[in-house]
This record gives C-alpha cells, sequence and structure tokens, in this order.
C-alpha cells in the first residue's frame, strides 16, 4: 500500500466544493474514494498513478450526485462490454461511444494546445481508418467502381509548421465513404480498401489526387453509440468529410478531417469534431473531364523535435 | 438541438469552482461540453438525460484537468475493448475492471443508502456469478470432489427486514472458489456447476447445508483489470469471501458476500467490497462428521412495497 498524496487536490474525500463555493459534506460513503487512491503503490506507473486521485475523484463523485445505483452502473459496464465485442481491426465502436460524449475532440484540443506547435489542428480519428491502405502514384484516383458523386481533384502541399518548407516523403492517408454513406468495409457492393489511399510526396512536398466531394451520413445504428443517441434523442449524422493522417520522418503524425463548408451538418455533428480551421470550399473545376470540383489544401506538421 | 438545462448545476462552463471556493477559467476547449450537454433532445430517457450533464461535467473537466491526451484516450478506449471482448455469461471482465475503480461497491453503497430499508447490506456481484445453478435440497453439500479445506455447516434464516418474520420460498444462491481460489468455471478440475447452489426455505424461513469455509484468492490476472492492478502497483488478493443473492417474491433482491474475520485481507481487499457487517465467524463445530466450521448468518430482506 502506498502513501502516495496528490498535491494539486487539498479537498478531502468527505467535503464537496459547491457551485456557490461552500463546502458540505457528501451523503454517500466518502472514505471508499480514500481507499482506493491510497492503494495506489509506490512502484505505480507514474502517469497512470498521477492521474489516479483526480480520475477516482470525477468518477466517483459523479456517481454521488447523480445518485447511480448498481442497476445503472451494471447497464453501464454491459453497454461498454456490448462496444469491446463490436470493436475490431474495422471498427472501433469503444471509440464511437466515447465520441457521443464528445471526448475524442476534447483531448484533441487538450493535445493541440498543450504542443502549441502550429500544426494544421487534428480532429478525430473515427472508428474506420484501417492500417495499410495502398499506396498509390501521385495523381492517380482512390475512386474505383462509383460514376455519380462529385468527383474532386484534391492538391496542395504538406509543410513544416515552423519554417513553410516543403516536406519530402511524407505521407498523407486518406479516406472517405462512397456516395451512399458507406465505408467500403460496411459495404459488400465496394471493392476492398475503395475510396482510401496513401500518397508520398516528392522533394517539393507537393501532392495531388482525385477522390470524391465527400458525402453527409449517419454513424452506425446498430451498436451501442447508435443506441446512445437514440436515448438522447439525438440525431447521428456527421456533416460531408474527408479523413486525413499526415506523417513524415522528424514530424508528429496529424489526424484530421476536411469538412464541406456546405453541408447541412457543418455546425451540427453528432460526434462535436468540426474545427473551423478545417472547414474547406469545394470550388467548380473546368476543363478536366475527371473531376466536377476543385479542393486545395495545405497540410502544417509540426517537428517531433522543434529547431530553436 | 435542445435547449434542456440542468437546474443542478448553475456553473457554466468555462468557469470552475476550484478547492479554495474560488472560479477560473478552463485552460482547454468548454464549448464542447456544452455542446454535448446541449445535443440532449427532448424526447430522451428522463434519467439519461438527467445525468448527461453532470456526465460530462466529471468527464470533461477530469480530462482538462489531468491534461488527458489522445494517445491516452486511445489507450483508455483499447484497454475498455480488450475487457469488452473477454467478457461472457461465465465473467464480466468489464464489471472487475470497474472494481479496480470501486465502482460497483460505490453504487451498492448509494443503493442501499437511498433505499434505507433495513435490509443486509449489499455488496459486489462479482464477474464469476452463473445463472441457474443447481436448485438442491436443504441440508445438501454443494462441495463435489473436495476433501480438502474446511467443510463448513452454514444456517440461519431468511427475514423480512421490517417485521423480522421469516420468508417461506425465499432463494438462497451462493457461489464460492475451491481451496485453490478458483472457482468452477476457471477450473477444468471442477464439475460443472461445483460449489454453487439454490436453496429454498420453508414455512420457517430457515436454511442450512454445507460448504467450504472460504479460501482468499487473487483477482485474475491475464485481462486488463489484472493490467490495471500490475500498471498502480497493487495486490490482487481478495478476502476469502462466500457469494450470495437472496431472492423472495414480494421482497428486493439483495446480492451481497459473507467475509471470513480471520482473512489477512479483511480489511484490504483488491475491490474494496468489505462492510463491516458482513464479515462473520467461523466456529468450531463438533460432533458433525461432515463439517469442522460451524457459520449462522440470518440474511435480511426488504419488501418491494413496504406497509405503512
Amino acid at each position: 500500500m502506498s502513501s502516495w498524496k496528490d498535491p494539486q487536490h487539498s479537498l478531502r474525500y468527505g467535503e464537496h466544493s459547491d457551485a456557490a463555493g461552500g463546502v458540505h459534506a457528501h451523503r454517500f460513503d466518502t472514505n471508499l474514494s480514500n481507499q482506493v487512491i491510497g492503494a495506489t503503490g509506490l512502484n505505480a506507473h507514474p502517469r497512470l498513478a498521477s492521474i489516479m486521485p483526480n480520475l477516482i475523484k470525477h468518477l466517483h463523485d459523479f456517481m454521488r450526485e447523480s445518485k447511480i445505483t448498481s442497476a445503472e452502473l451494471m447497464a453501464a459496464f454491459d453497454l461498454l462490454a456490448w462496444a469491446g465485442k463490436m470493436t475490431d481491426d474495422k471498427r472501433h465502436e469503444v471509440l464511437l461511444v466515447g465520441d457521443v460524449f464528445g471526448l475524442e475532440p476534447l483531448a484533441d484540443d487538450i493535445t493541440y494546445t498543450l504542443a502549441a506547435d502550429g500544426s494544421t489542428i487534428p480532429t478525430v480519428l473515427g472508428p474506420f481508418w484501417r492500417a495499410n491502405a495502398p499506396i498509390r502514384n501521385m495523381g492517380d484516383s482512390i475512386v474505383f467502381g462509383i460514376e455519380c458523386g462529385g468527383h474532386t481533384y484534391m492538391h496542395g502541399h504538406i509543410v513544416d509548421a515552423q519554417t513553410r518548407e516543403p516536406i519530402e516523403n511524407a505521407e498523407l492517408d486518406i479516406w472517405e465513404t462512397a456516395p451512399n454513406g458507406k465505408y467500403e468495409q460496411q459495404d459488400p457492393d465496394q471493392v476492398d480498401m475503395n475510396l482510401r489511399g496513401r500518397f508520398r510526396t516528392g522533394a517539393d512536398g507537393s501532392y495531388n489526387l482525385y477522390c470524391l466531394r465527400p458525402t453527409t451520413y449517419a454513424i452506425p445504428q446498430d451498436g451501442p453509440a447508435g443506441k446512445l443517441l437514440q436515448l438522447l434523442d439525438r440525431h447521428p449524422m456527421r456533416p460531408a468529410h474527408i479523413h486525413c493522417i499526415v506523417t513524415a520522418a522528424g514530424y508528429k503524425r496529424l489526424t484530421t478531417e476536411l469538412f464541406d463548408r456546405q453541408d447541412e451538418h457543418v455546425h451540427n455533428d453528432a460526434v462535436f469534431a468540426v474545427k473551423e480551421d478545417l472547414i474547406v470550399d469545394f470550388l467548380p473545376r473546368t476543363g478536366d473531364p475527371k473531376a466536377q470540383f476543385d479542393l486545395e489544401y495545405t497540410f502544417k506538421l509540426a517537428r517531433l523535435n522543434p529547431q530553436s
């Protein structure tokens, strides 16, 4: 057993600072919180040990203040178990449940604010990224077997956030849904790895490819995330977006999405992932038989070890 | 979108009441919390809608205050997905992860305090209860194929918490580990449903059966709950206990455990489930070739609809 103390939290359990600034006693067993916090040993993982007092404080205070009963806790555990069972390498349902509560965009904001490195702002990964998408040649299309929809020429540069110099051999990994709102792994009518691709920059740091102007879609309704949205009387729609992960040796990985300004849900995203800097315009493109729209976007990557 | 407001929480996001009673601004995006809370629709499940503002406040405040990064959040999601995958009808690993944080005993305390009905105090179900244990005759043993260990004659009454009158046709469902610390579903050397049984009272509300004096054991180390204990440098031991669920028509279900006062972990339980009223004495038993110990315990059940 440990004598580990958290210097950040001078309130003892059994006391509670209320909205008016007063201190009153908790109604329910508070010694339990001290027992759980005090159980952390001296050789614990330092980061986990450092967050435990605050995690226990908030979890337990939530339960006490909202009077969570055993039956309600069990319902929550069962919902999480259901999410875990649905999670595989094609869909992370636990993450999607977290997104219903806005956890992923909040962590993104914390990470980005702490870094303060001038990179493109990140947003949620979402549950449908797949590792090892095909590496395609610059100028290729990621669209296979789809005639409808707004074909788009997407192009721009990947640059150093500090120097704005182009980054050679950076990788842009992009993925999006078909016009029916389905990612390829959700849709037996699409070929494997459709609407996914990885592109690597040359010396000038530029990229260009053909994709689709994205489509608004509902997040999956067949699991616990959908069940929660239904119980909360919330809509499941995500504004149209293209997912991007941008990586380069010596730079931090950037996970983000680009959102279509014209989408009706662009300021009403079921998972709260839209940031103003990620809203883009799909402009009309003329003289290109392969695309009706043009999208230009520059990705800024931050160095892992900034130059002073 | 909803105009749903929580009257209980007068703090706006962006403000935070600190330990000294002061109010300061949060460093990280607080508008997100308002977006998530505001998304709850007017036709939401009433109880879920009522707890959402406080749940979001505590989850988000924890993340902001402890500066939880995207990578750390993802590690938590992956751990929960692992727990979900291990959960089945023989083991609830998500519940066990919650027990590492003391959630189940806290919910039990809240439920019991709110009820204030004089019943025997409940404690955690644990992950190893199985539905449909065999119904046995009063006086039977639940021990099969085990010669060692402290065989125990367990007996007592099941009574109405208010009137103390015996309850006829009440059911006592009990389960425990073998002396090797394993429940039958964890141990291929035990017969199916060993050390489990359901017993139904007659008109006098009494019960009697043979079981084992229980054994201290480690909670499973092969999943995320064990991983968390290891990361927290905590021991995995539970004090020796017998699990009980007591039910009767017209009465609330009681889920509890009886703990051996002599166990070295009786005040140092890995999952914080011990309550003073559940600590029992195994007394020496003489003149009974089938048992070396005697355990007497009276279970008090509360009516679903108390008589006034």
